[in-house]
């Protein structure tokens, strides 16, 4: 039999998330802070609960899928919370991307309860949500990882199992690393290239064409020419993750000569009052530090 | 009628390129410093040239693809050179990667002859090479530029026009920018990571099927997996054009917060005798500096 | 009346203060955790508590120079601590070299009990301890800090106002910043011109006798000349520092290039093992960086 | 009998150094290129050169303090120069400030003439030149610098042999990135205790009368208060300086991470257009990244 899955967090990931395990025929009920988001779901025959507390009787295994530490707090253990309904049997699982150190705290306030704690952040946006092509980063006991696989196959195209729970998260943060090195990479080049004379369309033409080009940067590729930078993940976000990779590898003595250098980039960005931009706004920094033309 | 091609510098990049031009119908003569080079071109039909002089006599396309500097020096200026055979009318067309300044400094010299200058580097390795694919970074007279599709489409998929003689080579130098940033920082991630408890067969698998994945990771993964780097790009050229990025930017105002942490790492490299290793040795500095585990 | 005095922490640093408390003529008890440090104390009329309790008790200003938070929280809240002692009427002054974050918690913990409480690390090691002139940089209710002039001035040659509690701390890490990149320059300074052919005993010539000399540099430039670092200020308590620094300036905007450059240069000294060497040791690390010569 | 001296470059410094020279009883012939420097120097019964070869002519050693290798060249091969009267038997010293690099061509191109070639730039600015105290950093053949010892003391407070010819200015480079990686680190513990609520006067007087304290920043206090750099060393030399050791590191092997962030920070003032002030200003460029308060 199917086990029954609640999903909390109707965000643009989290929608996208849930109808795919709707689709996928599994029983399913959610719950969103601000209501009216589960409207699009209907059709899909979803449950909606009035509460977290009342989503987790209800279910098996319990998704969050929300916007960080606060807002699992809120829903864990807020009035009507989740945490009460969850116990020995049941299935936990943070989709929600939050610090490693975070998650391991989460695990052992949990623990207590019995409940199966698994992290999963996931690797992806907007559009792989949508097509269910997401890469999911699980951390936690391998084996009910394992039998949870045709809800995870659901969202996503792989579960990448990462080790014990908080390595999900700490996969998701060395991957941001090289996102963030990467991304001011190439602000950082085609800045370069411009005060040299090159053209931003033959700078983008040559990376996108050639053994450099990937899907972020062609994400990214318009925001760069237009010096616009509508937030997908915003710098202060990215500027936050850099900070655990600065503190983390303080810790374990992993030189990270990168990651400083863009903790002061990004950095800087903030205190510009650029952190709702997208992270791609680094290349404003990048402006700023110039010399003027 | 067809123009007359003649080809200098028959190595890895230089013999597939040259097979190409062959194939496209182009009548070519070629030569190469050390002899038998050409051995594997005979059944396309080309011609070999004595010395660089006699290949410039019976081309009216001169291209030369050579290891750097000192190389083309010698085939341009050196004993029975091809210099004095380059005179209006011809075209000399430099696809070794040089410094935009020694690319400058090449077409002053070469312009009371007459000859026409174009500089064009390449995007891309071996395999497009073999296959015709790669990206040619061009500089100089837009019109002659255009007149050569057809030679250079027999080379690559594209023409990117780069402005005057030199901006080849500044985007060249804009693209190993960002090929440094992006490799350094995949070697710092996976270390951060290695150090935070995860697997490298679990970070590649996450970094090679999502947004950041790219052709020159997927060709760099087994390196740093095995910790063996046989080089495709060393290491010790790869800093070079770091230097050159350093100095340029401080000449001309770009801050390259990315490059000066660079150079400080892949400098150590080749202070610690890595150099003629592959770029991706950037991850053995990277554990050179990590605390004992 | 004379106010009297209690000093727990009877350290290098520790027994120097103290003897120049009774020696400006304080009715003085003192505790150390470890027995015997307190024999040389007995020529001033010293008298021994037998716990941090008893010293409380006996005491109307009571002092702390110990090695750190743990030590602090061991003398105040452990068995026998003085925290009970401390009543309203009563002074505690921590002089240990604590991050202001843990000197405001201090002072919050001790807010209820109603005693008066003032930060105040000193500027200078053993031998203006012994002399009596350290610099005070004192945190806390500006009158009640004017008002225990005489015995401040009794250990020291100047108390510098600093603001509320927890900015002494503050003062010191602004001082440890500077001092951190004073010392690492020397280094990187010293060891650049031996690359460059010049010789240690002439350069440290040229430093001691020019506008750059100062009491620092005379003190350690006899660890750069053997290379031999037997610890005053450990490179480790450096590092944590240069942490601290780089940890508030992320929270308040404030740009630290040159404490990221240390972090990175001390940190790894502190993973080659040589955190509990004197901070010049980051000659060392400077030499490890280095090229084979 | 004494040696007939020559000096060219009536600048601030070398007014104060000639007057030292003609007070010590050598008889002097000085030459400016823009006249009328030499009137406060009639007193001392000094004669004045029509030209620089004149003043070559009337002199066995020949000493110039000029502003860098434009007026050196000019003063040397220009019309009218020097260098035709520079013959074996003479001795040229330039104690201007110059690369090392410039020192050794200027040293080959003077080798034919037979004459004696010494580098010997200075520590030490306007008041130590006035009082005979700056430090001479001589380079070149160490007999004949032994042999000039009471010409140099007349100048200076001490002799410091640094090696052969360059080796002087090799010596001067080590000394200032050294004073830049302090006049930063200055600026960079103020700017960063000021935004942890510190005030600049109760920081400076801790600086100033701690271990840290030193002539130089003594000397720039003022300016870091009033926020005001009238130039007295500017930012563009320094800036070039430290270009200077980050270029002769990356050919040597020398690790220099604080000059690698100077090389940021500097150069970011320049771009700023800060360059003609003091090099303190680069507390100006610290408060451009910081936050707003």
């Amino acid at each position: 039999m199917k086990q029954r899955i609640g999903f909390m967090g109707l965000g643009i990931m989290g929608v996208a998330m849930a109808a795919n395990i709707a689709r996928a025929g599994f029983p399913l009920t959610v719950y969103n802070r601000t209501p009216g988001r589960d409207l699009e779901l209907k059709k899909f025959g979803v449950t909606s609960a009035a509460s977290p507390r009342a989503l987790g009787e209800a279910s098996d295994v319990i998704i969050a899928m929300v916007t960080g530490p606060e807002a699992l707090e809120h829903l864990l253990w807020g009035p009507d919370g989740a945490a009460e309904s969850l116990k020995a049997g049941k299935t936990f699982i943070n989709m929600s991307s939050v610090s490693p150190m975070f998650t391991r705290e989460l695990g052992e306030r949990l623990a207590a309860s019995g409940v199966v704690f698994i992290d999963a952040p996931v690797s992806g946006s907007k559009k792989p949500a949508e097509d269910g092509t997401l890469l999911i980063l699980a951390g936690g006991p391998e084996a009910e990882i394992a039998a949870l696989s045709p809800l995870f196959e659901a969202m996503g195209k792989s579960v990448i199992y990462c080790g014990e729970a908080g390595q999900g998260s700490m996969m998701k943060m060395m991957n941001n690393l090289l996102l963030g090195a990467m991304l001011e990479g190439l602000a950082e080049a085609l800045n370069f290239g411009k005060h040299g004379g090159l053209s931003m369309d033959a700078m983008l033409e040559v990376v996108l064409n050639g053994p450099l080009s990937c899907p972020i940067f062609k994400m990214k590729a318009d925001m760069l020419k237009t010096n616009e930078f509508p937030a997908n993940f915003p710098l202060k976000h990215m500027t936050k993750d850099i900070k655990f990779v600065v503190d983390t590898a303080y810790a374990n003595g992993a030189p990270v000569p990168a990651a400083l250098a863009l903790l002061q980039v990004f950095r800087l960005g903030v205190g510009q009052q650029w952190g709702d931009l997208d992270v791609a706004a680094v290349s404003r920094v990048l402006q700023f530090l110039s010399d003027a033309e």
